[in-house]
């Protein structure tokens, strides 16, 4: 990771749209606090199309991730208007953010139906059902591709067991739909296996995802670690933050080629509120722990998201998502008074 | 539908394999102690492969669902072996079964975590991720290709709004991920459309795959009548199964060409416990409930579910799979006698 003369770790922020500067603000007061020796480098989504990224994200802010590493984005909402990729697509591809890691855990204090998940969703985050490739056969049928490689399959697979074993965690199910698409689930599939045999400390299963899904609101403790093509993956990971209380609550973490780490809260910009001191910025702070975490700081990122959690736990504080009436500066404030 | 000389009407009876033919035998006494006019013309899965079929389906048991145009289909396990297709993609295709339609709703006595559900998935049946059509580009790249037709979709959104106008239901929520599939998914909300604008006084409103899961499962309530493309059907269908206690529960029917409805238990043929009297047979129970309506026997339909519900409302007899006792015959028993 790139570091500045006084030793400090530079990281890109792309605090986003609608609510992200507050947020981002959020997490900037909680690092000073916490003395997180981190100096951003801040980007903001421009307005006008940058023609190198063919998006409105300039290819500067792109060039700052891949020189620093590691970076953490708000909410970005693409601009309406033809011709121009979604601003999450071009991150993904432009940076080749391979996997999106999401831990989903139950908050104590925040009540919902289940107080017992315990997870992380593995995203395979660069082709499948996202490929782009579609077209009409003939007036009144179309066709979409959906593609799978060996390439991609190992990378997201290594990534799961490795992440498993790093992270203690004793299980990866593999989820699929092999018995209908055996060609392109299939290969998914034997990608995991052949991972999975170098990791015999660590169980593997394959659970197909209707099934998956069923067990997962029955009784998601049965899961701990779930790796799984794109589409998959994009429904599993928002099914799984319903269970805990929403995308407002779970942090996310897209791992790229060369190394690469960009954090992200994965909930929308919420022009509604936006400007108000009203947003939670519980998801930008949880990712920024997935961030420090990734930088391994570990102390750092403990005493953070223990500081998170011990606010959320103690309600006094609760932002009006969550049904109170706290202003996002009184939140933050309260985790920096528990750190 | 086809009428005996003694004015009963023909049903066609797939028993089905495992537990099969015990909940279909509970049906049968059911259907007795109410005096449903119903003769049963009973096919088995074959123990070879019938060459017209191509499957271990007869023809003739095929043959007797057109005849009649009801039947009621208890679970098929497909024998292991190349070449055969699976018993279910072949009753889909053979018949032209185009909509599975799954009323979802929480069960009064039977505790979850959930005591507010009430929807109907409707998931189109014939196409979509289920083509069938894949292929190795080169080594290490495959792909599956998604089809949407507007025959198909237009066909499977009548359907929908047509039986939530049918049963008072007031809104009807298409779920799709056109903001990534823009030219399949986007085609079936075309459709989706297009049949919304005939049925003024119900609701239409479309909803992502991902945020759709992430609702149901914080709040079924919000949903009402459910149309999807097969896959989404497939996963939707079993997480709202789940949100009620799992497929044992929850009845399903199919919707053919020339008006045919084969209505069926979702749920495995459990080999396990098969021949020992101790499956539940509420989700064959419920299904005969919904080939009741198919035939506009409504008093008798009504008769039933209120019995079945209040069978398991008392909680005096349950069979294993929820928790209790009670052998097959004991809760069948019960059923007749709150008839
Ligand atoms: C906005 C959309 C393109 C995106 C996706 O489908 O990947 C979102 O749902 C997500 O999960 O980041
Ligand atoms: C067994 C399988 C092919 C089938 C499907 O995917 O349609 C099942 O999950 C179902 O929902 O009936």
């Amino acid at each position: 990771f790139s570091t500045s003369q006084t030793n400090t770790i530079r990281a890109t922020l792309f605090p986003g749209d609608g609510i992200g500067p507050e947020i981002a603000e959020s997490v900037k007061q909680v690092f000073n606090a916490a003395k997180v020796p981190i100096e951003w480098e801040e980007h903001y989504v421009s307005s006008s199309v940058d023609p190198r990224t063919n998006s409105f994200l300039t290819w500067e802010s792109l060039e700052s991730v891949r020189r620093n590493g590691v970076g953490l984005k708000g909410p970005m909402a693409t601009p309406i208007g033809k011709g121009h990729r979604s601003l999450n697509l071009t991150l993904r591809k432009e940076l080749g953010l391979y996997a999106n890691v999401r831990p989903c855990f139950s908050l104590p204090g925040y009540k919902t139906r289940y107080d017992d998940v315990d997870l992380v969703t593995i995203r395979e985050n660069t082709e499948g059902e996202y490929s782009g490739l579609e077209h009409q056969v003939v007036r009144g049928v179309v066709e979409s591709l959906k593609i799978i490689t060996r390439h991609a399959s190992l990378r997201v697979a290594e990534y799961a067991f490795h992440y498993a074993q790093a992270n203690g965690r004793k299980r990866v199910s593999a989820i699929h739909k092999a018995n209908i698409m055996r060609k392109t689930d299939g290969l998914f599939l034997t990608c995991c296996r052949e991972v999975a045999e170098k990791y015999p400390d660590i169980t593997y299963e394959e659970v197909i995802i209707d099934n998956c899904c069923m067990m997962l609101v029955k009784n998601p403790a049965l899961f701990d670690v779930l790796v799984m093509p794109n589409l998959y993956g994009d429904i599993i990971s928002d099914l799984c933050a319903g269970l805990i209380g929403g995308l407002g609550l779970t942090p996310s973490c897209n791992i790229g080629e060369a190394g690469i780490a960009l954090a992200e809260a994965v909930h929308g910009s919420a022009p509604d509120i936006a400007g108000k001191n009203l947003a939670n910025p519980t998801a930008l702070l949880l990712s920024s722990v997935a961030m420090l975490r990734h930088l391994k700081l570990d102390d750092k990122a403990n005493r953070i998201h223990d500081a998170i959690l011990k606010t959320i736990a103690e309600g006094k504080h609760r932002t009006v998502d969550l049904g109170g009436k706290s202003t996002t500066t009184e939140f933050t404030n309260e985790v920096c008074d528990n750190l």
